[in-house]
């Protein structure tokens, strides 16, 4: 599964190389899997980091906003950093020395590039509504052209991305393997409970499937 | 809920500042709920968004890794920004433009401090341990001389923080309000699955609560 190497000495992962894959269909299926980003960008020397929404399509990440927002504007003239996290569950070893949590993810570096073509900004927002809600898409009202207009759509190519993955049990210390001390791993996952409708939703309309067998 | 005031603008939410939260009890209270911290740091201009494991003792967030660490080097010299983020659900609008996420996520500014005193680096190992799994400090193996050299902690005050927050339903245009397309809220929780003793473990040993029973 790690077979390729790194696109650059940027993303390849220091601690643990073991951990590191930069094989793309890795980094694809993480990318697919997570729902928020946390995009990392510099201010006057001073690092942020803040969550948002993104899909991918293909070779590109998309993230979108409102046309004044500082993350985007930030983004748009910056080199960034785009991480995606999945947590799988918590690592209980004998010592706590080697206590670890179970995990997947990715880290993306690069300078987005600003989407105006018309057809690729609609075409953005199928696939960042998709994302979220596979099929969503053509159910709810189109955008608008207002609504093109006030919405910001930012490209980051793929081109310098890697994953980190952690994944199995405990790895005690062969001193500490016969300790009287429970250890492994608590699994952890996302889940959607039942869908709350709108409170003044039209009666008669029914609950979508992606709403009421959501899953990631 | 929302009644103090920013301790910076650094801080301060600009994009929905009704979402913006400065009270340290609603900071707190995420910090205390999440596992995962998004750590921003900048590398010759290049920002870099790291995630890792941290919890927080009174007005102090911790931060621990192996002494070679990059990011505990980087972290320790310059300014950084601590990013927790719970995603509570997804929201699903009439329009396409009114889709958005209900979440509660805290930002943190400042520059960590190296952690060298013996007493608070173990005190820190435990509440790090406890912030995992509450009551597991008890029992597992504690860090010896060895361990407690090669592992860097730092610490991070919570005077520069701000908290942002979405609740509640789609908030849809009063044209779309009638449209026949099904709008609400898919809530989202991350839940544990049973624990999977390690491979190895020792027979008799009893599954402790806090792995059985684990809930955040």
């Amino acid at each position: 599964m790690t077979d390729s190497t790194p696109a650059s000495s940027r993303v390849k992962v220091k601690r643990h190389g073991e951990r590191g894959h930069y094989d793309r269909t890795v980094i694809d299926a993480i990318l697919d899997e997570g729902l928020v980003a946390h995009v990392g960008f510099v201010v006057a020397g001073q690092p942020y980091v803040i969550p948002t929404l993104y899909a991918r399509s293909g070779d590109t990440l998309y993230f979108h906003g409102a046309a004044a927002n500082r993350m985007l504007d930030t983004m748009a003239g910056g080199p960034v950093c785009v991480t995606v996290t999945l947590l799988d569950g918590l690592v209980l070893a004998r010592s706590h020395y080697n206590h670890s949590a179970n995990y997947r993810s990715v880290v993306v570096l690069g300078t987005p590039r600003e989407v105006t073509d018309r057809d690729e900004k609609m075409r953005s927002f199928q696939i960042l509504v998709d994302h979220v809600a596979q099929g969503r898409w053509e159910d709810a009202r189109q955008p608008n052209e207002t609504e093109i207009k006030v919405t910001r759509v930012l490209a980051l190519p793929l081109d310098e991305a890697s994953a980190k993955i952690r994944v199995g049990p405990p790895m005690d210390d062969e001193a500490d393997q016969g300790l009287p001390v429970w250890a492994g791993v608590i699994p952890l996952r996302v889940v959607a409970d039942p869908p709350i409708p709108a409170p003044e939703l039209t009666a008669g309309i029914p609950t979508p499937g992606y709403a009421s067998g959501y899953h990631r």
